[in-house]
Parts: C-alpha cells; sequence; structure tokens
C-alpha cells in the first residue's frame, strides 16, 4: 500500500485522510521503512500538499504521541511559537510581560539544532534551572505563577521526531507542508487554547522571503484554528541579530536587559507586539488596548519581577550565570551602521561553542557575542562595535608550548659562568 | 691607499695605528666608499685583527666624535654594559643598588634593535621619562643623586654608527674585534673610570658559546685596561629569559618587584652580583664586601627607593605604567620546567611589537609576556604559565567586519512585516 501512496504522491495526487494516518502510524511503529518514507518526503517536497492534507498529516502526527491535558488550568492558555533566529530570546521577555497580565502560559520547548541552543538550552545555562520536571509540577506552576517553561516530554509527537531526522538526512526540511505540520503538530499537542506564532523572515531566519513565510504562516493558522484554537502568525523582521547578544547565558543577560527597559529598541518593540498578541487573544481585546497594558508592565518592571519569579521556581540562580573572557572590537571608520552580517555573526558563534552542529553535541553556555552597536546607529572611529566572548582563542595559544615539563629537574643552572679581569 | 689596505688585511697581515686612523677619519668623512669599506670589513672579519689593532681600531672610532668630559663629577664613576639578552632589565636593579651605595653612574645607553626595545625604549615606557638630555642637567644629576641614564647624544662615536650599519647590512656582524671595538668605543667616549661589561652566553644571547664569550670579554677587559680605564668582564648565563617578564613596560615592572626582593630567584642573585662589581670596582673592596652591601640595600629597600627618585628626577610617572590585554596561558601537564625555548619568546615577543626590526619601526611599550613559571620549577596540571599582553589578537578579530559602516543611514527597519490572522 505505501508503494500506492508514493506513486499517488509523486504524480501530484491528493491523499486520502486515511493514507496520511496510514503512513504516519506505520512509519512509527517501523512497517514503513526509512527508504519508502524517503520517497515519499521526496514527493511531496517535489509535489507540496493542500491545506486539507497538511492538516490531515498534522493531526495523524498529534495521535502519535502524548497529549498534554491542561485542563486543571484556569482561564485561557496561550502559546507562542517562533520558527527561529539569531539572538532569538523573545520568550524569556515576552511571556513573562503576558504572564505578568493574567495570561496562562504552559509552555514545552525543544533543545537547538540552530547556531545558537534553544530556549531550554539557554535557560540551563543558568545554574540550577530544572527543564524536565512532571506534568503534574508543570501545571501547579502555572497554577501558581501563571508561567512554566520545561522540556518537551520524550512522548510529545513521537511521529515528528522520526520524520524530522528523516528529512533532515535526506534534504526535506525545506517544505512548507512538512515544516507546517511538523510545528502545529507540537503546538496542537502542547494543549494550549491559543497560539501565538512568530514567522520569522529575512537574512538570518529559515524563511529568505516573505512570500514563503506567508504561505507558510496560511497553513499554520488555518491548521490551528480548524482545530478549534485561534491562531494568529506574526511575520517578523529577521535580517540582523535580536537584541544586542547572541549566545546563551548572554542571551538571558540581554533578555534581563530588555526587561529592564535598557533593551535594543527594536528588539523590546518586536518583543512588546508579540507579548500584546498573547494578551489580546487570552483577554479578548484590541491589540491598542493590549500593547498599552504591555508597556506598562514592562516599564514598571513587573515583567522583569514575573522574569524572576519563574527562574527562581524552577531552581535557577541568576546571580551564578557565568559567562566567558571578553574580547572588544572596535570600529575602524566613522559612519552610521547599515547592515550586519547576522550570517557570519550566527557561524561565528556556533563556531565558539554555542551552539550544535550535531544532536549530541554538547554546548558551551558561556560563550557569545555582545552587540553594542546596532543596525543606523552613530559610531566615531574607536567606538566599541562588539565582544566576543570565548577562551578559545587562549586554547590556541596553548600551542605556543614555550615550556618543557619534566618528571625531574634538571642541574641548577649557573648564573656566572666566567670572571674575565 | 684604502686598495692597499683591503689587501694587506685580506692577505691576513695586520695594520698599523696609522693605517685604521686613515681608515675611519676617511670613512666617516666620505671619502672611503661603502664599497671599499664592506670590502675591508670582509677582510676583518675573515682574517680577524690582533689586540693591538683592536685597540687601535677602538681608539680611532673614539676620536671620531664627541668625548663625555665627568671630571665634575667628584667620585669614582663607574658604568656597566651588557651585550643584550632576553628581558635584560639588570640595569633598572644593578644601577639603583650601586648608587645607593655611593658609586656614581652616569650611563649612556641606545635604543634597541633587538627582540625589546633597549634601555632607552624601556624607560620611555613611563610616561613623562625624559631620555634626552643636555650634558650639563646629565652631570648634575649624577651629581645630585648619584646616577642617571640617558640617550647617547647624536655626536657619540658617529663612526661606530656608521660602520655598524653598514655590517648590519654586509653580514659583518658577528667579528669579534668589530664588536669588542664597537662597545668600548662607545664606553670609553662615555667618560667613565671604571667599566664592568655584563657578556652574556647561551641560547638567548649573541654569544652562543662560552669560548667566543671569552675571547671578546679578553678583548674588551685588555682594551678599557690599556686606556687606563680598570675593566671587568662577567660572563652570565642567557640560556632562559632574565627574570619574570620579557617586554617593554613589563619589563620595568618586573625589576621593580626585584628591587621589592620579589622577582625572579636568579635574576636577583645575577642583579646582585653585577651590583657587587660595580661597588668593588668604585670603592676598590672586595667582592664578598661589595656582596653584603648590596644585599643589604637590596632588601632594606634602599636600591627600590633610589630607583623612584631617578625615574622622578627625569620626570618619569610609575602610576601611569601601562601594559597591555592579557591572556593567560596555562600547563597542560605536570611535572618540572626544565627547558624553556628562550629564542621562540624573544620572537613571539618582538613579534607582537615590543621589538624593532628596522631601525626606524616604532615599538609598542605595553606588550610582552610575563612568565609565572621559571626553569625547574614544580608544576601542576592547570598552572598559570604565562601571561600574552597583546591586543594582536583582538586586531585580528576586527577583521571580522561584520558590520557595514556607510555614510548614510538606511530606512528604518520594519519590526512587524505581516500578520495572519
Amino acid at each position: 500500500m505505501i508503494k500506492d501512496i508514493i506513486t499517488k504522491k509523486d504524480n501530484g495526487l491528493e491523499l486520502t485522510k486515511e493514507e496520511i494516518e496510514y503512513v504516519v502510524s506505520n512509519y512509527v511503529n517501523g512497517s514503513i521503512s526509512d527508504e519508502d518514507m524517503t520517497l515519499l518526503l521526496n514527493a511531496i517536497t517535489k509535489n507540496s500538499m493542500s491545506i486539507e492534507e497538511t492538516y490531515d498529516l498534522t493531526i495523524a502526527m498529534l495521535n502519535s504521541g502524548d497529549k498534554i491535558d491542561l485542563s486543571s488550568i484556569e482561564g485561557i492558555k496561550v502559546d507562542k511559537h517562533s520558527t527561529g533566529g539569531i539572538g532569538d530570546k523573545t520568550s524569556f521577555v515576552v511571556l513573562p510581560l503576558a504572564a505578568s497580565l493574567g495570561v496562562k502560559i504552559a509552555k514545552m520547548s525543544g533543545r537547538g539544532l540552530g547556531f545558537t541552543g534553544g530556549t531550554i538550552d539557554k535557560l540551563e545555562s543558568i545554574p540550577g534551572f530544572k527543564t524536565s520536571i512532571s506534568t503534574n509540577d508543570f501545571i501547579k506552576e502555572v497554577n501558581d505563577i501563571n508561567m512554566a517553561i520545561v522540556s518537551q516530554t520524550e512522548n510529545l509527537v513521537p511521529a515528528d521526531k522520526k520524520i524530522y531526522a528523516l528529512r533532515d538526512v535526506t534534504g526535506n526540511v525545506e517544505s512548507i507542508p512538512l515544516i507546517a505540520s511538523s510545528i502545529m503538530s507540537k503546538k496542537l499537542a502542547s494543549g494550549s487554547d491559543k497560539i501565538v506564532l512568530d514567522v520569522k523572515v529575512g537574512k538570518g531566519a529559515f524563511m529568505k522571503n516573505i512570500e514563503d513565510a506567508k504561505r507558510l504562516s496560511r497553513i499554520m493558522v488555518d491548521i490551528g484554528n480548524k482545530h478549534g484554537k485561534e491562531t494568529i502568525a506574526i511575520l517578523t523582521n529577521m535580517d540582523y541579530p535580536l537584541g544586542n547578544a547572541v549566545g546563551n547565558s548572554l542571551e538571558v543577560e540581554d533578555a534581563i536587559k530588555t526587561l529592564e527597559g535598557k533593551g535594543d529598541k527594536n528588539f523590546t518593540n518586536l518583543c512588546i507586539i508579540l507579548a500584546s498578541y498573547m494578551v489580546s487573544l487570552a483577554k479578548s481585546i484590541s491589540i491598542e488596548d493590549a500593547i498599552d497594558m504591555v508597556k506598562t508592565n514592562l516599564y514598571n518592571g513587573e515583567g522583569l519581577k514575573k522574569f524572576k519569579e519563574f527562574i527562581k521556581y524552577q531552581g535557577g540562580d541568576l546571580s551564578k550565570l557565568e559567562t566567558n573572557y571578553g574580547i572588544e572590537i572596535y570600529s575602524r571608520k566613522s559612519g552610521y551602521i547599515t547592515d550586519i552580517d547576522t550570517m557570519k555573526l550566527a557561524m561565528l558563534v556556533r563556531n565558539l561553542g554555542a551552539g550544535r552542529i550535531n544532536k549530541d553535541d554538547s554546548i558551551d553556555h558561556t560563550v557569545g557575542v555582545e552587540l553594542f552597536k546596532h543596525i543606523n546607529d552613530k559610531v566615531e572611529e574607536n567606538d566599541l562595535l562588539l565582544k566576543v566572548y570565548t577562551d578559545d582563542i587562549v586554547n590556541k595559544l596553548k600551542y605556543l608550548n614555550l615550556f618543557t615539563i619534566s618528571d625531574n629537574k634538571i642541574e641548577d643552572i649557573k648564573i656566572v659562568l666566567d670572571i674575565i679581569k
């Protein structure tokens, strides 16, 4: 039967709900081979999928594992998801702001396979912070303080884990229906009532152009709404690094600065918008009213207070946050910053050890880059542009190897060898 | 006539005093060409010179310029000269110790063309320090505080300047009579009564083996004595860096530590020996008695007091001494330090900018290397071995060039590109 399904999709025909359910359940249980699944994924990448097919795929994946039951949390639960950017620590600013206004946020998050760690990795840069907690404790935390961020449970959408791993090695990561079903199956399984999607567009994002981003957004929003969960997608600019830091612990510090009202202006505005849409959805109020509320709680420190409460609740000690050696880089001319090579910056940070190349790589929470000037800022010659946090250079210098170290001493050296009068 | 002299020397015959005087005066006034002088230098390098010839050459060079008249300084004036080593800041320790015991020291010193700057360059790393002062002020300073170190006057042995420059470009720097006459003509012109020569021998010295060092020492001591100035040469070990720092301002700091009694043990001993020979010569006392006196003034702080008095007298402000960024390098195993690659260290420091490659290069006083472990020290894994002071690495990182800087701003960036509901 799988051969017929592959042929059908390869010929550009639509698959039925039953066919899609068959594929997902039999791939997860091992009855369909990686080879056959690869052929099907190739056909999907080539011929795409209709909204209906994508919805059916999402639901079939959703049904492959546990669904989190958040019904014991009172009020409207709103989830937020970002498609991923460079320096993306929006969750640390957006969620506390929304939570401080009564929005209930029960967020499950993944580790990163990007240029820096994911939300969970960034949180783990805070000594003591626990990201693996039981569902009961997770729910209790949201009831107690309105928010929690935990590591995805093992059995959350196992179909996505298996399909994503195969997409990754077979070059099928860029198919919009496959992206949409991967994201939305997890969002639906996580049990929130409403969903805000931050779809990043630009040089530092997966979606480089606005048309692709709109198509992806349209499908995800339709899937969410069709499943009874009000969903909204905000397409946001990812041409330049988000905020003033790229790294793990550095981004936690940057988020705190933003919650103190001292963050980068564009990043602060982004966070206000995203938090406001969460508030607007949760309270069914206008976006304008929500923005007023969010701004109030940003500038009166309620957001920061909520963030600290949340970190403490999950065991984290912000006073022990560590960063590495900082090497300063200065401007060599004066003028306005009109571009930042975001991908080069991302690559640098990953090479310093902030991100994973393979799933099992360990990451260095202490490394990264801090930006002191941002797009359109005026700089003079010798102004500080950025700090690179790393001890990698020191490691390289170790190989200078000037000293010979042996198990035994040599004879004491003579200072005066001779006197000539 | 120069052709005959070249032929004579080329045939291994001795030149007369008159011939040597003829060569020196006519080379200085331009009557003898660089080409002819090169041929003669080649012949001298090939066939060497007798003690008499070397003495005559020294005196002819001495007579090519000014001689400093120190007769208005009361007491025995003792000069000190080092043939040059890696981290050689002995003058900053030895001269104040001797001066604190009443020895009169009127030292003229040169800039370095080595791995770090010379004594004058190192002194110029001290903000405010003046090295060019009039002969009258120079003499007054020695009368006032027993010591002064100034930059050689322009017209001190012009023959040496011209001959040295030619030796340097024609491969005639290693001839022992040429080295001896170069050093001793300047020492004799400087006007002191007695001379202590610190002849460095070993991996980090010009003289790699003790036999060459002895031959050079013998000739220099004979020249000094023959000219009526008691001279003594101390052959000292230059296999390992001197003290705990190589650089310019770093060496000034290291000298201060040594005068505080907290310097490297071997380096401290070297300084005690050299100062003691100066005291012994000045006071015509035994070396043992002199050592006792020097040790007393080292450990009671009189040497340090004299150093500070001297720096202040010439306008220097030690509180403003600057060093660069320090990058730390740790041991990767445990054991005893049984060798230090002194030349590699020297090369590193020069490449950081501490020394000159060409005469007109400017040097960076703030860079260098500080050693935290020395020969035969026990080290554990991860013990601090050295600190490299530089911003060179930072300069390299500047080329990351992540930012585009232009004369005009770009349009303000849009944060939210679209909303999909």
